[in-house]
């Protein structure tokens, strides 16, 4: 069997309908929890050989030695209990398990395992675990696990506590924290980061009934290094049913709340806090939470897919999810990792995933958390800065890795040794793959053009506009040969293709940034205080003169005679070979079975859209014909070996009118994370897909673009879906668009302005509810 | 079934005869190898959930953060294989084993373990696997895997290099290695400890037969994170055998043979050696490991027990074995840690463990070994002036804990957090604990008693002895009314009586370091050039004046009128509680489960050997009629809870002549480490209970003692031995003691002298063979 997922009906629950100790690391992920302050793997509560056990608080970076680059610690685990009847411990590679289920339900953002064991020596126990990451109060963690003797009395014995032996794959991020007990069935540690001197307050209580009636139980407490836990034993009755609730929490001195607080404050709000969450008991905290994920996430904006496949609707419900689990939406000092918080791949870094791929969901569904994302990089200018003057380059160039906001560029410098020599191989993202800094700019622009958030444009936007802006002025290159400024020995979107000359994608987008500057120049006109500190700032009329100098003589690829944009200088002049084999694969690096990075950069063979990405964003600047061709050319030779293509190339084969190609991709996007290979996912999940499903569905099949501040609606169903409804939010206003065969309807929830929007060259206004035909 | 701990008749070998899970500890620590370079715990190639994985290399320490005390690292792993067969993990928690055996063979220092295991899905696959720490190459392991396809084919997938994830429970000591791939199958990590900065270069070589035949696999390297692996795989038929070798070697920058070499060089050093050993292959060299046992260990004073019981001798094989392990005989800059070089307890520090309880198994067996062991404490003046000084004593306080020969004081200041406050305990023996000081010197006068070193002494034994005297004077406190130097404020042996004064133990020893220092300075009249020097360093005259003063007024505790010692000034008017109970109990510290510390420390309650440690120490300066009187008193109130304390009592109880009693204690004593509890040896083997088998042999029922320079040999066999035959090195001289009911004979095997020696009040002298009856 190739795969255990078990996707539900309902399209709101996915999981597993059997154990299998050689999938760990996908349940782990596709199963995490979060509320965007931490994240959980999905690791059950006994130990397994394999498993990756993984507790990240959004924004708490530490560099573990100065070879390292900062990561977010993994931090101390509450969710582990080692668990005995009669003697046996808790392993299901052992004995028998029967009625195994286990099951996230997306919409509350419970996880429930459920099965009955029948132990090595044949007691027979059913058990069932719950956990959630509190929505509504951001430090909590709740777990409830219930014991069942089947066949006989049952001593059951647990060790519960807090285990800090945790480390990111071997390294260890914290001293070994002070250890208390707070009454008999509390636990404090609190454990500070070796290098950022962050201190976490970790707090577990436990408490006990049987058969529903509250019973204390008695324990021993014990403290190894790194460790503090209690033993807990009782016997039941065949029969009877024991039920441990552990309720947890994390807080941690960079927490926005915990400011100026003293370590000892906090500890004791801690504890307050515990006892008084601990009393409401898990099921009311867990209904809660529910209800924090109901109003606040599914009721807003929400997406019904009609389809014959429960799956597409599953997809986005997924991928919201994850998306909600991820977003730091507390903290506009925090962003997204490209593994969100689930797993240690990528470090919890930010990359340009966030601006691209995930935070059009934000910016169209919920501003107010695209917002705080937005302004993480404007807090990210001091590193900006730091990065362009080390590199002898003016404004602000934006890290290709951003941690905690101050850190600036947090790419690793060097990366896997070479086998042979072990002499490790340099990592050169963090030096030339500079689009980020347009991918910057690209994200408050479109930020703005949806919400108007003149506020934060005057006091935030236009300087990263700006600032980005003059760094391109002073990136480019003036050739002489012909009179024209080039961006050198870049890396694209295409990461097969390093220390490339004019990347057709960053030149457009160096282009574009340097564009929206000088529009911004002209707005300030009307904004004379803004204007007045920016001109301080800037000397606008010499940045004016820069930007203008710099867009006369910027070259951006133009399409050759056969229409193809050249990805580079270089690139159409490469070999091309046949991708048929490894494009058929369903595993992603087949191709380095057969060459290795030296080749395929010497071949005319693409990780992930790059030609194809400039299409979508900028389609304004693009026949129809082009795009054709370029699609033509391109697709067969990109690999989709990245999980930020397949979305891509959906959208932009809806645009481009191949519908069955659209979907066709679109089934495959779906499955980067919940699909069948077990995997891929297991370093965490992928961020910038579960953004690209969305826009897939919104942007992709259902047609939403913005443009130069213009929103254009034009749909292009699968042929396979018979309706799609989803929300979006423009200037303020909740629109609701319903698609069928037949029409397009939006209704305007909000109603404070008639939005207008254009659909297949036609204008439209809705105020209330407006109706488009669809007449293809 | 309470243990699985298999003994064979031959008194040679020790294992298990089952797999159990729950037991991984113990048989990890009594089932370790090493050769007193390192020492690798007896981990299972596969893994299991509990293990604790430990390698270390002696004297490598390194701090963790300025919180920790320094401690030896894990090293990374070498052991470990993840073993697959038709796709099912090897995992004997799973599917059926047959025929499990598991076997250390302390004879030739090789590890087997062979099964059938029949995969859940029903492959069944017999296994054997070898392991040796090689006693004749320091730096090598070796490594043999054979796997036999019984029932059908078997695709057998093997994951094998080196795990930089290992950590001290937690505490990771080691930057991220750098790792590279030296041809096809050896693999090589270089990892730096975090604040020693000690360089240790792992290498690895992988080779492989089919049945018998040299066979290369096909294999794919894996760098993850802190990881170098390759995965191997084939497909044997049925009835074939696929063998893996996989010899690897641990160098360091710490190793006295690469100090100044320069890291490339001894990288390129380990490649060559291993390319060398790798040829060789497994069976030479296991075999030339089991030589270097055959005759530097077990053909050196040999141990023979004619007992009714096989276990008499294996504890002693086990003992000798185990000692020799743990031993860096190779670097006097190094020495025995409290569990040798098997666990994490302790840390890898030297406590008087080895001075009283293993360093006299060397002294008189193995000089030279003892010589190192002596001199590593001549180094440690350094840290002992230190530590004077930094407590306002002169002279040289030895440290309660030392690590590397220059850190002086390595007992951690704060220990396990009380469980309320959340503060840490103090922990009270690094500042306390002060006959350490005594217990050093008294190692250096016995090894000089039996080897006449006197270069040794001259060099380093005769500055030690009066460097150690001088703390002494300024340690003690004078008390006005009683016109006395007294020492308050000490931790005695007994450590369940904290911040005692006069404690026994310590002021005897005192005054045996201060009066030994006396007669060494009429030693010195005889060798001009060594008194001139010392001269120097201590003013002489001044010293002796000192030396004098302060024992003419010295307090040491007398008998009372009921002939009674004081173990210190208030322990005879504290309370006395029955506790039978507790001592029939067989696990350790039961006691507390009624009683805390607090309680304990009022109650005359004795955790270890103390004054009766002192009886049997300095058993000349009282009469028989005391040590009975004290036997009596004490013994009956001492808890055992050290394994310290086993062995003295037996050889205390053989000295008095109770010869059932001392048998019935040495049985005990014997199963400290081999015995059936299963968890007490979990965090590494008790070396000086070891060192305390032997002394309880040769010392005890041998009857062996030096004092003042005189040998005196009284054996007091138990009832059930027939017969003893051990050797003992006195002077330079090998002797031969073989003794049965009737009659003792000693055999000079050297004869560079005639050796004289005293028995039952008789002086004897043996060139050749002397024997004595033994007429009770």
């Amino acid at each position: 069997m190739n795969s255990s997922v078990k996707y539900y009906d309902d399209s709101w629950s996915i999981g597993e309908n059997y154990f299998n100790k050689e999938w760990l690391g996908k349940y782990e992920t596709i199963l995490a929890q979060g509320n965007g302050y931490m994240g959980i793997r999905a690791a059950t509560e006994e130990n397994y050989i394999g498993e990756t056990r993984d507790t990240f608080v959004a924004g708490t970076f530490n560099k573990f030695d100065e070879k390292e680059v900062t990561e977010l610690p993994n931090v101390p685990d509450f969710i582990q209990m080692q668990l005995r009847v009669n003697g046996e411990l808790l392993d299901l590679t052992t004995g028998e398990t029967k009625q195994y289920e286990r099951r996230l339900n997306l919409q509350t953002g419970e996880l429930t395992r459920t099965f009955i064991w029948v132990s090595p020596k044949g007691t027979e126990v059913e058990w069932k675990f719950s956990r959630f990451v509190s929505k509504k109060r951001l430090h909590i963690i709740g777990q409830k696990m219930e014991v069942k003797a089947l066949n006989e009395a049952a001593a059951v014995e647990i060790i519960s506590g807090i285990d800090g032996r945790m480390t990111n794959s071997g390294s260890q991020h914290f001293h070994e924290g002070e250890k208390r007990l707070k009454g008999k069935d509390t636990m404090q540690m609190t454990s500070t980061t070796l290098q950022s001197n962050i201190d976490f307050i970790l707090t577990t209580a436990h408490q006990f009934k049987l058969n529903a009636e509250s019973r204390p139980l008695r324990s021993r407490i014990e403290m190894p290094r790194r460790k503090v836990e209690n033993l807990y034993w009782a016997t039941i009755e065949k029969g009877e049913t024991l039920t441990i609730e552990k309720i947890s929490s994390i807080h941690t001195t960079r927490d926005k709340e915990h400011i100026n607080h003293p370590t000892e404050e906090i500890e004791e709000l801690a504890v307050a806090e515990l006892k008084k969450v601990k009393e409401m008991g898990y099921d009311s905290l867990a209904q809660e939470s529910h209800k924090e994920w109901e109003k606040p996430v599914w009721q807003v904006a929400p997406i019904q897919i009609e389809s014959p496949d429960p799956l597409d609707q599953l997809a986005i419900n997924f991928a919201r999810y994850h998306l909600h689990c991820m977003t730091p939406a507390h903290d506009e000092r925090m962003n997204i990792g490209a593994k969100g918080l689930t797993g240690e791949g990528y470090k919890g870094h930010t990359f340009w995933d966030t601006e691209i791929f995930v935070l059009p969901y934000f910016t169209f569904t919920h501003p107010d958390i695209a917002k705080s994302l937005v302004e993480y990089r404007y807090h990210g200018l001091e590193g900006a800065h730091k990065k362009a003057s080390g590199n002898d380059y003016e404004g602000a160039q934006y890290p290709w890795e951003a941690a905690w906001i101050e850190d600036g560029e947090t790419t690793p410098v060097w990366g896997a040794a070479d086998i042979v020599t072990g002499k490790a191989t340099k990592i050169w993202s963090g030096f030339i793959e500079q689009h980020i800094t347009g991918d910057v700019a690209y994200g408050v622009y479109q930020y703005n053009q949806a919400t108007q958030d003149q506020t934060f444009m005057d006091e935030k936007g236009y300087e990263i506009l700006l600032d980005t802006a003059k760094f391109w002025t002073s990136r480019v290159e003036y050739g002489e040969s012909k009179d024209q400024y080039g961006i050198k020995g870049v890396i694209g979107p295409d990461e097969y293709k390093e220390h490339v000359d004019n990347n057709a994608f960053t030149n457009y987008i160096a282009r574009w940034n340097m564009e929206k500057a000088l529009e911004v120049m002209e707005e300030l006109k009307t904004r004379p205080t803004v204007k007045k500190r920016l001109d301080e700032q800037f000397d606008l009329a010499d940045l004016a003169d820069k930007l203008k100098a710099t867009l006369a003589k910027l070259f951006v690829p133009q399409p050759n005679e056969d229409g193809i944009i050249p990805q580079d200088d270089t690139y159409l002049t490469k070999e091309v070979i046949d991708l048929t084999k490894y494009k058929a694969q369903d595993f992603v690096g087949g191709l380095f079975h057969d060459y290795n990075l030296e080749r395929v950069n010497d071949m005319q063979i693409t990780k992930q859209a790059d030609v194809l990405l400039l299409l979508y964003l900028f389609e304004d600047q693009f026949e129809k014909d082009t795009k054709d061709k370029n699609w033509n050319y391109y697709e067969p030779k990109t690999m989709h070996d990245s999980s930020l293509s397949l979305s891509t190339h959906t959208t932009l084969a809806a645009d481009l009118g191949y519908a069955e190609r659209a979907y066709e991709l679109f089934k495959k996007a779906r499955f980067i994370d919940m699909g069948p290979v077990m995997t891929t996912s297991n370093e965490g999940i992928h961020a910038a897909s579960l953004g690209g499903i969305w826009q897939a569905v919104v942007f992709g099949f259902g047609g939403v673009r913005s443009l130069n501040g213009e929103l254009r609606i034009e749909p292009s169903l699968p042929n396979e879906w018979t309706g799609l409804t989803y929300s979006i939010y423009w200037h303020g206003n909740e629109i609701e668009v319903s698609i069928d065969k037949e029409q397009m309807t939006l209704t305007n929830k909000t109603q404070t302005e008639a939005i207008e929007f254009e659909s297949f060259g036609k204008q439209y206004t809705v105020l209330d509810k407006t109706t488009v035909l669809l007449t293809k």
